[in-house]
């Protein structure tokens, strides 16, 4: 019935019922309209168009074509449903609430707009709660996502699957609206689900033809059908998306049934249907009013006194669903239960990757020591983590097309692709494969890594890699993945002045100024290699927060460390942290004592208890501290007195010449400390002010 | 000759040149590859596979397609070329150097990856070169660059172009790569350069089918032409990129007469040619070795012992070109006389466009007072900048699909559109419409921004908005408007929690932490309607810099200041501006001096002097300074002792609930300043420290 390659092939078609239960139809659409209506209206705001415009979409999936359960929201195998269009969230709740989700009451569903501090209805749809499946609403995130979701299925399809037992051969289904195929991540990532054909992902588009300024003819009169199939994609249309129920699980079912490509169904619908203002952007975002509302109940045959109507028939008509959900949990602990008893190792590794557990001696493979010789922190980082990578399923590894520069490839590695690549372009891969190549496409490898780790808590750890510099492409990516606290570790290389001839456009002056402010996220510059592997251990054991760990291109010296006491504290920060050291043993030779600081990640040491802080830092004893960093010193004041920092762009020149452009030679900084220290004692003020040396 | 929209229809075609000169053809594309294999030689590093590949390209355009002049590089009517893959730059610095413009010097061109300070030949193109458009180097920002600048051209042509004068009528030719076809804003800008139908613009792919990583088939196997085709995209192909020059100029030229669309010309050319690594990734970021170098030249028949070699008769195949374009310049400045002559007021404001002055009574339109009442710094906005928009027409206004959000929207404002759109789609504008309706793409938007800013500086002044939020899916390019020097003003509404119910992902919690951090950026929040307008004023005196006014979605009210003794110092700023005074209010009824410093600006208020800076803050004086702002602390650790400040990321909820579920609330704000004081008193140390409140 299925295929080991993750696809389910035929599933019974549900159209014998959608034909029987035709009749309901009708008042099953109006009334989910209607609800939209209300909810937007009872605190007058929020997003009623795309919601009711996609009744019918959501009457299709949540009744007919998706296997989900209801009542164990988290059924591993279940088929992940992802609303990119987020601001319609409403749509979603509705269904959730009518399915029988069981924290989405009526009452919950009420709190959309609401000032409930635990409202389960925020403004859009968000991971914590039941049913949701990623964080949305900054456009153009959710297919991406989507894409990262459906390559979850076919890894883990591909890897634990056996003849009779597709323990994992879930579907994606994901809504989007006009947004998401004009958003730059939207279109890089569905240019990667074409390349690696994933016939487990269904796009729907709900074409109403509406943004926020007005006709999308306004921005966007490309033929979007043929722009998805040059893409790679399977593309059905279905005319009438407002009513046609049987024409859209049609569409569904064929998706689901599609052998060689992801599937774009282009839905024709009309945004805030049967309501005054309908197919036209006033439907958007904003409630109808009162009075609009009561003439689309009229309309209807509804009273229009009521409000939040829910009549039994419709109850009825959904009311099966929890336990067809369950039944479909039980028919797969079954299977994986006899799956295991016929493949015991297997199935053990696939039970501790459903319950997100690493195995238990995964630090062994970390190497005990490293070379001595100066080693650039990239190639500490492929020293620690490639033996780990190799042997640990669990970490899907990719880069935005700088494999020669990011020393993630471990022996051996096999990419992820469609094995018939190897046969049609001659590249080697199949869906077991643990290396993406995504192309030169920072942002959706950050959008498709949230997807591969929404899949289940930490089953798949994504791993990222480019220059630090083009993180600020994936930043949106990045937060998103911080926001919904997803363990995904980006690695980052070519991370200072030091990268050289690259030039400004490479050199990430101001950048890690938004990382170190960014919530649930930790920024770390490891020093050297030792630094490097605990930054590793940090950020695998940092379960629910994404890390980066930032890297350099050149070579680091291997550092031992010495805390004495001084007249002064110098801050050193990976790359360059020698070069404290270096300036330490200066000042040293000029009857100067100071002391050395590694500082990594200032989140990690922000996590330790004030007297630790204290007694790290000194400056209450009066100690000054001064911090060497090539970047912008904003929020170093918080740790330090003065700074050697950056406040313009770079410069192209090669590494060493642009450390000396930017006076980061040993020399000239020993003076500027020293210059420091002596401009202390003429000009008491300045101990209450940062000063940029 | 040429028609009044901007396209210039039919200059005297290169044809009879090419086969004229076809006998010198091959010797100058060897003594071109070598250069370059020479160049990168000397250091042993940089990018030549891309550069020699594309060689018989460079000839088309230099040496016969393309309008410019060596000898006056700005001339205004020039011909754009953009080099969107910009690591191929010693592409553009030899024909710079070739084709005779001045600064060039064999002796600048062989400073590529050398350690000279003052070298006109850094590692990715940069705008402060004489012959370079604008700085490119991340992926995907330049041919979102070009098309701004057609988009410029366009404007400015449906502005100022009479019959019979065709005062602007350039055309903009862009190089690409693979990655410009994979990273999503050279997608977003793909998109919309079909829809506004830019036949002024044409894309020139070197499809070579290498990316670091090995082929492109390896992350992207759609197809390319169909997909430009569904863009609104003309598409020419050329088999024989490395040698055809004929054909590709025979292409260069179908594409500057093309009529209805931009023109995506698709060249197979072979990276590397000719040298040992062809047609690989070796060839792409690595010199080849002086063997190799040394094999290549034997293979041309060159003498392997000589490098730099530039004949004679490629000196003389390229000689006559700064004489043609100073014809050019000439023809040029007669045509702006006779018509300045013949239409003596626009010739004067065409003139003034061309240096780069608004018109000197700009600042009257700014009104003089603003309603008293609560007021939305996005309204303020509004009130202040519209009136200026509507009577200067070197400002160009954007918005990424948030017309209704962002009120800047003059009355009778014209969107610029192609006219056609008007039959078939019912969409006003035309080009000379200065109202862009971006659509869903951020990053394109500020990219294309910066285009239309480096056409000519301060010609046209864009303006783009969007939510703050949606300023981090821009970022990158907001960052290149800022290495450029490039005067962009960015309207960002929507700036804290107070917008309320889209959640936490529409809440910039640490977005400011970035900005305020990247070089040669402003990045202001405005406190009331009086700020707002100093806020534009600041950003549009900011000739070489690109500004962010960061303004609310929710009512602020209208602020009057005073300045007194006291014993705590609360920072203001933006939105929450208010709310320092109204805790100083509550201070001093419970006996509590304090005094409130509006701080719109922190890169502002850096370049004042430090006599000024210590008379605002006080500090020195013991006097504690408060921050009140709902982002990350990060930061302010410079100006403040302590913050009630935010480090998780946000809610859904209505503005005022969610100011109230973050503790910013008059009451509690005050709490904790009385508290922070009491705090102070009790631990000593606290005053060497950044205390969150």
């Amino acid at each position: 019935m299925t295929q080991a390659n993750g696809v389910q092939k035929s599933l019974p078609s549900a159209l014998p019922l959608v034909q029987k239960l035709s009749k309901d139809h009708d008042l099953v659409l109006k009334t989910f309209r209607l609800l939209i209506a209300d909810l937007c209206q009872q605190f007058s705001g929020g997003h009623p168009g795309g919601a009711i415009g996609m009744a019918a979409i959501g009457v299709s999936l949540w009744k007919y074509a998706m296997r989900y359960a209801p009542h164990t929201p988290d059924f591993f195998n279940r088929d992940r449903f992802i609303l990119s269009n987020g601001h319609t969230c409403l749509f979603q709740y509705s269904f959730l609430h009518l399915t029988g989700y069981k924290a989405m009451t009526l009452d919950q569903l009420k709190s959309y707009h609401s000032d409930r501090v635990d409202a389960l209805c925020p403004g859009h749809p968000e991971i914590e709660h039941e049913g949701i499946e990623v964080t949305t609403g900054p456009l153009g995130q959710g297919i991406a996502n989507a894409v990262g979701l459906a390559m979850a299925t076919k890894n883990l399809a591909a890897t634990y699957n056996r003849p009779g037992f597709d323990v994992v051969n879930n579907h994606t289904w994901c809504m989007i609206g006009d947004a998401c195929l004009q958003e730059g991540v939207g279109l890089e990532a569905i240019s990667l689900a074409g390349h690696f054909r994933l016939n487990n992902l269904t796009v729907i588009y709900d074409n109403n033809q509406i943004t926020c300024d007005g006709s999308v003819d306004l921005t966007n009169t490309e033929d979007v059908n043929a722009k998805m199939r040059a893409c790679g994609w399977d593309v059905i249309d279905v005319q009438d998306g407002c009513f046609d129920i049987e024409g859209i699980v049609r569409a569904l079912e064929h998706a689901r049934a599609s052998t060689e490509k992801p599937t774009f169904i282009n839905v024709r619908t009309v945004i805030g249907l049967d309501s005054a203002v309908a197919g036209t952007a006033t439907a958007h975002g904003a409630a109808f009013g009162v009075n609009n509302v009561a003439e689309m109940k009229k309309l209807y045959g509804f009273n229009p006194e009521e409000h939040f109507v829910i009549g039994d028939t419709v109850r009825q008509f959904f009311q099966d669903l929890p336990a067809r959900g369950e039944q479909w949990v039980q028919e797969w602990n079954q299977l994986v239960s006899d799956y295991t008893a016929q493949n015991p190792e297997l199935g053990a590794e696939f039970q501790a990757r459903v319950h997100g557990d690493l195995p238990s001696d995964w630090k062994q493979h970390i190497p005990t020591s490293f070379p001595e010789k100066a080693t650039a922190s990239r190639a500490s980082s492929g020293l620690v983590f490639n033996p780990i990578a190799k042997e640990v399923k669990s970490f899907i590894v990719g880069t935005a097309d700088l494999s020669p520069s990011v020393n993630m490839i471990w022996p051996g590695k096999v990419d992820f692709q469609h094995p018939d690549l190897r046969t049609t372009c001659n590249i080697n891969g199949n869906y077991s494969g643990r290396y993406i190549h995504y192309g030169v496409r920072e942002h959706a490898m950050a959008a498709i890594s949230n997807g591969l780790a929404a899949y289940a808590p930490n089953t798949i750890v994504p791993v990222t890699s480019s220059f630090f510099m083009f993180y600020l492409y994936a930043a949106p990516a990045v937060r998103m993945g911080a926001l919904q606290h997803l363990q995904i570790i980006h690695v980052a290389t070519h991370d200072s002045i030091g990268m050289g001839e690259d030039g400004p456009t490479h050199q990430p002056i101001e950048l890690a100024a938004l990382y170190r402010a960014m919530p649930n996220l930790l920024y770390i510059r490891p020093g050297d290699s030792e630094e490097t592997a605990g930054a590793w251990i940090a950020a695998i054991e940092a379960k629910k927060t994404p890390s980066i760990i930032s890297t350099s291109r050149q070579g680091l010296p291997q550092l031992s460390q010495t805390h004495e006491s001084a007249v002064v504290t110098l801050i050193g920060v990976g790359a360059e942290l020698s070069f404290a050291l270096e300036v330490a043993a200066k000042l040293k030779a000029q009857g100067i004592a100071s002391r050395v600081i590694s500082f990594p990640c200032q989140r990690l040491f922000e996590q330790q208890s004030l007297e630790y802080k204290r007694d790290v830092l000194r400056r209450h004893r009066g100690i000054p501290a001064v911090v060497i960093e090539p970047y912008a010193p904003n929020g170093w004041e918080r740790y330090a007195d003065a700074g050697i920092c950056i406040k313009r762009f770079g410069h192209s020149l090669p590494g060493k010449a642009a450390y000396k452009f930017f006076g980061y030679e040993i020399n000239a900084l020993t003076t500027k400390v020293a210059g420091y220290l002596s401009q202390l004692k003429g000009d008491e003020l300045l101990c209450h002010e940062f000063v940029e040396l």
